[in-house]
C-alpha cells in the first residue's frame, strides 16, 4: 500500500482547523482497575470543559458487571454541565440506547466491532447482528434527537483473528452509512494501524459513503498512533479521538494500551497552524492531574517535556 | 506552515526502500549515566549487524570528559566487524577528525549547530564558526578516503533560544553544501519539531543543495517523531536515524529524550509496504536485551506490545 496515495493532492492543504473528540472519561477510565469515584471522573471534565474541548465522550452504558469503571453513567450524566459541550455516551445495545436517551445525552456512539471474534467477546454479537443492532439503534436514537455516530471497531486489525481485510471494513461502511449516521468512526482500538491503512480505509470510505463526515480514533500502542491522525487529517478528517494523557484501553482487548494524548495531539496540530480551540496550559495541569488521580506517570508526552518554546505554566 | 505542501504531489509515492541510520551505540548510549562496558557495547553492536542494519553511528570521538560514555571510541572501533556495515564516527573538532581517521571507521558525521546558545554548549564554538570548522574538516575526511554527512542540529528549535527560523536553516544548508558533503543530515535534536517543519526544511534542502540525499534525525520526546518520520520519507529521505529501543538524549540539551525506536519505526514502514532489510524478531530480541543492559524499560513501545499480526519470537 502506497503511503501517498493519488487522493493526497497539491490542493489537500492541512485544514485550518479540526475538532478532538476527547474521549479520556469513557475510552479513557474503563481500563483502570481502581474505581474512580464519581466526583473524580467530574473533576477531570471540569478540566475538559476548561481546557475549551466541546465534543466530550463522557462515559458508556454498558453492564455495570462487564466495565465496573462505567457503573455510574447516570450518576456523571446527570452532572455535566449542559450548553457549550456535545456529551457523547457510548452504546453497544438496546438497554444502553434507553440508558444514554434517559440520561439526556447529545450523542450516541454505536459500535460496530469488524471482526466476528471481537464483537462476540466484546458485546456478544457477529458482526453481522451488530450492523443489524446499529440499524435498529441509530433509528431510534435519531427519533429521540440524538446525533449518531458509528464506530467500525477493530478496523485496523483484531486481536484474536489478526488481520481484517480493507474490503470487510469497506462492506461495514457501506451497510452502517444505509441508516445516514451524522458521522463514521473508524477505530484502530488496538493500535496496530499504520499510515498506508489510513489512506486505505479513508480511500474505501470516500468510495462507500461519499460526502460521510470521518472521525478516526487511534491507540499510541506500536507508536504509530500520531502519524495515523496526521494522515487522517491530510485526507479530510472532520474529527480525531483523543484522551487527555494518553491513558485508555478496551477491557476486551488482550495488551490493550492509551489513546493518543489529547495535549500531545494539540502540540502536533498547533505547531503546524491547524486550530483546535484548546488551551494548552489548563491541558497540561489536567494531565498532570489525572496523573495523580490514578496514581501513575501518564503516557502522554507534552506534560512531561513541556511545550515549545518553553513557557512558564501555573500551577496545576 | 501548511501540514501537505505543494511538494507532496499524487506522483511522490513512497519509496519501496529507505536505509535505517542505527544511532543507539552513539546517542543512544552518550546519555546514560552508567558506564556500559566496552564489550557491552560490542554486544549492542552485534545485535544491531545481525538484525540487518548496514550503516551504524558506532561512536563519537569527544572529550571523555566531555562525554565519558564514548571514552572508548577507539576500543569500540577496533572491534567492529568489518565489511557489510558502514561505520559512523561523530565528530565535533580537528582532534576529533584525526580519531575517527586513525580509528578506520567509513564515515564521518561533522556538527553544526543552528543555534549559537547551543553550538558553544555542545562544542564551544559560534554556528558560524562551525560552519569554517565543517569545511576544514569535510575536506581532510573526503581526502582519507572517508564519506561525509554534516550534521545540523536543532535544526528545529534550541533548548536555550526557542525557535530557529527555517531561512537560518537554510542558509546554514546552502553554505555547508558548497563543500560537497556525501548528504546533509537534520536533527530535531531536543524533540520538538512537527511534521509542517520537516515540510519547510525539506522544501529550504531542495532550493539550496538540489540532489543532496537528506537524512533526517527525530527524537520522539514529544510524540511527533514518528509522524515527522513519515513525512519526512514521503518528501524523499534518503536515510532516517533510528536508536535501538528508542533510547538516548543529548547531555548539553535539558531534558532532551529518546530517539525514535528502530523497531518501532520498522514496525511503521514495514507495514506500509516500505523495506528496511531488518529482521524484527533479532530487533526485538535486541531491544529487550538493551533494556537488561540498561537496567530499564526502554521507551520504544514494540517490543512491549509485540509485532502484529502476533508472532512467536525466539528468546532473547
Amino acid at each position: 500500500m502506497p503511503l501517498t496515495p493519488s487522493s493526497i493532492t497539491p490542493s489537500s492543504a492541512t485544514p485550518e482547523s479540526v475538532t478532538i473528540v476527547e474521549v479520556s472519561p469513557r475510552d479513557g477510565l474503563q481500563n483502570e482497575a481502581t474505581l474512580l469515584p464519581t466526583e473524580t471522573k467530574l473533576e477531570l471534565i471540569d478540566h475538559l470543559v476548561a481546557a475549551g474541548l466541546r465534543r466530550i465522550e463522557a462515559t458508556s452504558f454498558v453492564h455495570p458487571k462487564r466495565v465496573p469503571q462505567m457503573a455510574d453513567a447516570e450518576a456523571v450524566s446527570a452532572a455535566l454541565p449542559r450548553g457549550e459541550v456535545s456529551w457523547i455516551g457510548l452504546v453497544l445495545n438496546e438497554r444502553g440506547l434507553d440508558r444514554a436517551v434517559a440520561a439526556g445525552l447529545d450523542e450516541v456512539n454505536i459500535v460496530v466491532v469488524a471482526s466476528d471474534t471481537f464483537s462476540r467477546r466484546n458485546q456478544g454479537t457477529s458482526t453481522d447482528e451488530g450492523v443489524d443492532l446499529w440499524n435498529r439503534l441509530s433509528k431510534r436514537a435519531s427519533d429521540a434527537g440524538l446525533k449518531t455516530t458509528v464506530t467500525i471497531a477493530a478496523a485496523f486489525g483484531c486481536p484474536f483473528e489478526g488481520e481484517v481485510p480493507t474490503e470487510r471494513v469497506a462492506d461495514l461502511i457501506r451497510r452502517c452509512s444505509d441508516a445516514q449516521p451524522d458521522e463514521i468512526a473508524l477505530a484502530d482500538t488496538i493500535g496496530v494501524g499504520v499510515p498506508a491503512q489510513v489512506v486505505a480505509l479513508a480511500d474505501a470510505a470516500r468510495r462507500e459513503a461519499p460526502g460521510m463526515p470521518l472521525r478516526w480514533h487511534f491507540h499510541n500502542t506500536r507508536n504509530t498512533g500520531y502519524a495515523n491522525a496526521l494522515t487522517a487529517l491530510q485526507l479530510g478528517a472532520s474529527a480525531l479521538d483523543a484522551s487527555l494523557g494518553g491513558i485508555g484501553g478496551c477491557p476486551f482487548a488482550p495488551a490493550a494500551t492509551g489513546n493518543i494524548a489529547t495535549e500531545d495531539l494539540w502540540y502536533l496540530l498547533d505547531r503546524s497552524g491547524c486550530a483546535t480551540g484548546v488551551d494548552p496550559a489548563v491541558l497540561l495541569s489536567g494531565a498532570r492531574r489525572l496523573g495523580e488521580m490514578l496514581g501513575t506517570t501518564v503516557p502522554g508526552q507534552l506534560s512531561r517535556a513541556g511545550l515549545f518554546p518553553p513557557v512558564e505554566l501555573p500551577p496545576a
